[in-house]
């Protein structure tokens, strides 16, 4: 008897509030490692009406205008109307930004605190995940809310849809057969708009210009499509909803279909294993499924502040593996230094190479600056799993 | 052959600043639901050293003091001096809610918008979870990692420990063998202590008088403990880390032993289902397991903004079932009704219960108004099943 359910994943835009704060929050961290690598960035941003706050902890020797960055990246995004949900010209930017603790710091640096060695920046957990579902290893309903959401970005900057405005929400209701993909069963696209259009055209062009061109024709038989649910979208960007860093992690990962640790990852440098180390976790999971080691891989790993070394590695293939998930795990020490400097190191990850990371997922996408998307260990893990 | 490894989740105590930031949301929500339960409320918190902001959007007939809400939380959490991290009496308090969106607002109000019955208060997805590895039907290592800081702050606030300080955050790996724990690996405790303290004296007391009495005993054989690893924790809460409404959310729930769909609880009214639907999904998850219908339970719904009826509904068992997922998922249908209004009469949400779910997790505590932890529909859910 074939077993059948569904299952959803979202997205959101660009010009979600959340992710607003987050591409804020990354666009300082590049600024600040374009001058000073060694910086120590924890930058956390809150934008709501007329309004950016940025604060956190940043410890650095590069000299930036905080205020000059955060006001670009909302011009990017491209609020540079009142109108829209905040101008960038005009909102109000305030800085409290602090150092990092001396306590921490002293547990983080090399050579000092209790482990020698650079200890994590942080306790916690971190998972990676990789499955077959699409060429990129992605989970697909997260994958596809993705593309709906990217390319709504496109047609708004081109002005191929000039009335679209930045903010804007997907979802994807995918329907499962003994455990693959086989149909959407619905799409959520909400979609902020200039306020002369009319709802009817918005949904027709959102269904024929922006969501079926992105999603396999083939799974769209009985799809249903909820275009601006609630009637209207005029308001919005952080003028509908107040917009935090870190608030849009689940997007920024697996759409649900993998558990996640719980850290965010924007506005923060490397030494942060919540983001070092999830990006590591993609890394080696995506290797094992590239390597054909296993169809879908899960990992999960965890730190004490100040220590180097995990607490603990665990690997699961759900079935899928082509050896024990015991084997796996062992593999995976060999092949991967999942200590916080030897993360950098392999990822290459001291470069001011995270504004992109803030907007459409950290994974999955074939950046060349996103080394953890690499699946340059294929061989090598092959070849000690004997295949 | 028999199949080990370690699975790790962490908590934090309500002097963590993220946590500080969820209380006053739930505080701020509290109060306005105290002279006006029909408010739409979604409130957001920063805290930085001596700041605290207070933004988001708000839509209520009740008069309120936010300023002093905000003061008496931090002061009741317990930083009543600036050298703790933040001062209650001293830190700014800058106010910048806004009102919710008229378009939301339209799609979520009963009899209005495309949907008349009354919609989600937002797209998204949202998991519920139980299983049997404890009484309450929580995931091992959330629960103890939970109990190590609620007991860290007993211990602080009963002057057993007088020179603990409110922020901490512990860590539980656990060992399992063939699916169940078996013992715990390590248990990671940080702790804000007084700058005399020496570490030698903060080790003795946080293993023997903090963790040890909260741990099953026949479980700390070869466990290994991690206390203050980076050497020194005097600077603190806010002080040391900025802290935001909405960034525990893994701890906020099932420490990683689930997915999570991404929308944060504290600060929202349940209107809004990030909040009101995950609630019901441990609802439906802790009586799937209590009625014995399976081990473990895990639920997946989703929602379109603006329409009532959710846009999915799984249930996995993960081979646990004593009757089909899919049979389940009917049963669940039948039992439970996930609609927003359906949702909040069910469970008897419009009512201030808020500040005590935002420290120690909103799942598995036996407090009287978390609703959610009943098992009330055990005899109904076995009937139906045949059992
Ligand atoms: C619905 S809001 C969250 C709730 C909000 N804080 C409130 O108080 O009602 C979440 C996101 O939905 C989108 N949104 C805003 N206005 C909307 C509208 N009128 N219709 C559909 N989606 C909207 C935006 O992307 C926004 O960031
Ligand atoms: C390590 S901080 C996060 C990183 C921080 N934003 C930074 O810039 O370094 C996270 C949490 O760790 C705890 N913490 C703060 N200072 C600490 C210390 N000296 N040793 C151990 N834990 C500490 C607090 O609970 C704090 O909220």
């Amino acid at each position: 008897m074939s077993n059948e359910y569904l299952f959803t994943s979202e997205s959101v835009s660009e010009g979600h509030p959340d992710k607003v704060a987050d591409q804020i929050s990354d666009a300082i961290l590049d600024a600040i490692f374009t001058q000073d690598p060694q910086s120590r960035v924890a930058a956390e941003t809150l934008c709501n009406t007329g309004l950016v706050v940025l604060a956190g902890e940043i410890t650095t020797r590069a000299n930036i205008d905080y205020i000059d960055v955060a006001r670009e990246t909302i011009k990017r995004i491209g609020y540079d109307n009142a109108d829209f949900g905040i101008d960038y010209k005009s909102c109000a930017v305030l800085v409290a930004y602090d150092k990092q603790s001396p306590d921490i710091a002293q547990g983080v640096d090399e050579g000092r605190g209790v482990d020698l060695e650079q200890g994590a920046g942080d306790q916690g957990l971190m998972f990676g995940y990789a499955c077959n579902e699409t060429p990129e290893l992605m989970p697909a309903a997260i994958y596809y809310a993705h593309r709906i959401v990217e390319r709504q970005s496109q047609l708004r900057k081109d002005g191929r849809l000039p009335w679209l405005r930045p903010d804007a929400k997907s979802q994807v209701t995918l329907k499962y057969v003994d455990g693959k993909p086989v149909a959407i069963d619905t799409v959520v696209l909400s979609t902020q708009h200039a306020p002369e259009m009319e709802q009817k055209a918005i949904h027709e062009a959102a269904i024929e210009e922006i969501i079926k061109p992105v999603l396999p024709a083939e799974w769209l038989k009985n799809t249903r499509y909820l275009i601006n649910p609630t009637g209207r979208f005029v308001i919005g960007g952080p003028q509908g909803d107040c917009g935090l860093t870190g608030r849009k992690i689940i997007v920024d990962t697996y759409g649900g279909a993998a558990p996640h640790g719980g850290g965010a990852f924007s506005g923060k440098d490397p030494s942060k294993v919540d983001r070092s180390a999830a990006y590591a976790g993609r890394y080696v999971a995506k290797n094992i499924v590239a390597a054909g080691l296993a169809e879908r891989c899960q990992i999960q790993v965890s730190y004490a502040i100040g220590i180097a070394k995990p607490t603990s590695v665990m690997v699961t293939t759900f079935g899928t593996g082509k050896i024990s998930d015991e084997k796996l795990a062992q593999l995976v020490q060999e092949h991967f230094d999942l200590r916080p400097k030897g993360i950098v190191q392999m990822l290459d990850l001291l470069r001011p190479i995270y504004a992109k990371t803030a907007a459409y997922g950290h994974f999955g996408r074939e950046e060349p600056e996103f080394t953890w998307e690499r699946t340059d260990k294929v061989a090598a893990l092959r070849a000690s799993a004997g295949l």
